[in-house]
């Protein structure tokens, strides 16, 4: 198996809508002029995921974190540029399974492959580690910045938070729960899915956005940072899902539990702030996207995040978010 | 040490030069209305370099291969988007020594960091991991393909080739050099010189081209089944430096030591195929650049490469360049 006979047996074929990427028989692609939105992600196999997870979910991941930063800029997706590291011994069949998922969700997205590069670790210790670096179309309105939330505005979370998180520790055996939560709280960890319809109706309304990866609590507080801010969030208004409540319903402390949901990474919802001016328009933009929004608090003086129980009194928060480098 | 103050502290800096990266506050980076060319390539410890080799080399050689695949598109460099995979317990003076390097040949080249993302491998043996995506403008002739060479077409080669391998080779003590061709040689490994000013020039002269990084036949072959052609070079033509051509003539079987520096990878050098009628154009244009350009062969029908000795025999070539995946 040659590195030549890979790219052009398994990874060519993904680029079909991607007419600069010149079927990867040269070094470059060539994108015609357009204003882009570019982001970048990594997944590190024993970080980002599971070193026995399915490959064909690991590229669907992979795709979908890097189209969840494109969501929470309103952007469109458009394609892709690709850096793979196999660990040494990797068979084709591998590589295949991984492509599988590849093709699956760019056929989702409508998105192509436009380049890359692929190579083999030196050692047998060295992780599949996955480089994308992903491409969209901005909206008319404008990139929805992580910046220009103003004092006062609300902040809104779709979908639910905590179940990537849940979904590991049940996978880890860390927690117990009934089947049903657990395939639902594992699949919301193996393939999230990225809120790209709500971004695109959130161009113009929002004033910040920042996709929840590294934790709700973290998350608030690039966005509280960025716009020189404190956010404060309601801890009960934390969307839950029904894996996620009864598992909150089981803990002996109640606000801690909703503080550690808050703490997981691998959300891949939006977390935005907007004017409470907008609210009416904010639940047309949540209907007509068919996506779940809720209001959880509000962007005021000061900086960092406070993270409140019902009567108001700040949750001691100790880890909020995952730090790649302690 | 947090990621926040790793990105705030060490690679903010480095987007001054790059006002769509938004000082690494946001998910992604805005690039305006432009054609680009893109292209990607990994670097990873074990594989591409050493992993003894200094931070600020290794960083400055992740830029300079990059660069590279733009100089032979006829590109002009604009600026890149960087992900790093560190190995466990990486401490800031080793991250600090990488962006010096990145520091210092940004200035060189005039580009700027874009954006990117950067982790921490979960185990000891995961190695240092880069990946590089970077942005360039055609030039107003239009990106140099790999496919674009005619029957009877010139092959020719920048610079001197093997020395990267030579270098790598004496840094292992696997041949003898005296102290000033090892240093020579050895530096060629560490820091290659992309031939940009050279790509520019051959815009609209050459008809195809493609940087030398897997070993010039290796190369050659890739330009041959893009072109469907096959490449025919002349071993004796094939420029070489004081240290390789003193080398070579230590060698017992000289041809078999011509086809080892033309399998060696890492040269970037770039190789190129214009027709006869250009000659005097190629003159003045690796005049003009102040690179040399040696005229090494010619592309016939038939496909593959043919390696020639002087009385137009093939030499046979054992491993005609690096492949990752045997």
């Amino acid at each position: 198996m040659s590195e030549f006979e890979i790219i052009r047996d398994i990874f060519a074929p993904l680029t079909a809508t991607a007419p600069g990427a010149f079927n990867l028989v040269d070094d470059a692609a060539l994108l015609e002029q357009q204003n882009l939105v570019v982001t970048k992600d990594l997944l590190v196999a024993g970080v980002h995921f599971l070193a026995k997870d399915p490959l064909d979910l690991v590229a669907r991941k992979l795709i979908r974190a890097n189209l969840s930063d494109l969501a929470a800029k309103g952007a469109k997706p458009l394609g892709y540029f690709l850096g793979c590291v196999w660990p040494k011994h990797t068979d084709r069949a591998s590589i295949e399974q991984f492509a599988r998922g590849l093709a699956e969700d760019q056929e989702r997205y409508r998105i192509g492959l436009y380049g890359g590069d692929t190579t083999v670790h030196s050692t047998k210790t060295g992780p599949l580690t996955l480089s994308a670096t992903f491409l969209g179309t901005p909206p008319k309105q404008g990139m929805i910045p992580r910046s220009g939330a103003s004092l006062g505005d609300d902040l809104y979370v779709s979908g639910t938070i905590g179940d990537a998180g849940l979904g590991l520790a049940a996978l880890r055996k860390e927690f117990k729960f009934t089947t049903v939560d657990k395939a639902s709280l594992s699949s919301r960890y193996h393939l999230p899915e990225p809120r790209l319809t709500l971004g695109t109706a959130l161009a113009g309304l929002a004033t910040a956005a920042i996709d929840v990866s590294d934790g709700l609590i973290a998350d608030a507080g690039h966005i509280a940072r960025a716009c020189g801010l404190r956010a404060e969030i309601d801890a009960v208004a934390i969307p839950r899902s029904a894996g996620a409540a009864s598992w909150v319903a089981a803990q002996e402390n109640r606000w801690r539990a909703l503080a550690t949901l808050a703490s997981f990474g691998d959300d891949y919802e939006i977390l935005f702030a907007a004017p409470p001016a907008m609210r009416r328009s904010i639940t047309v933009a949540s209907k007509a996207s068919r996506t779940e929004v809720a209001r959880i608090g509000t962007l005021s003086r000061g900086e960092g995040v406070l993270f409140l129980d019902e009567a108001g009194r700040p949750i001691p928060v100790e880890k909020p978010g995952f730090n790649h480098f302690t």
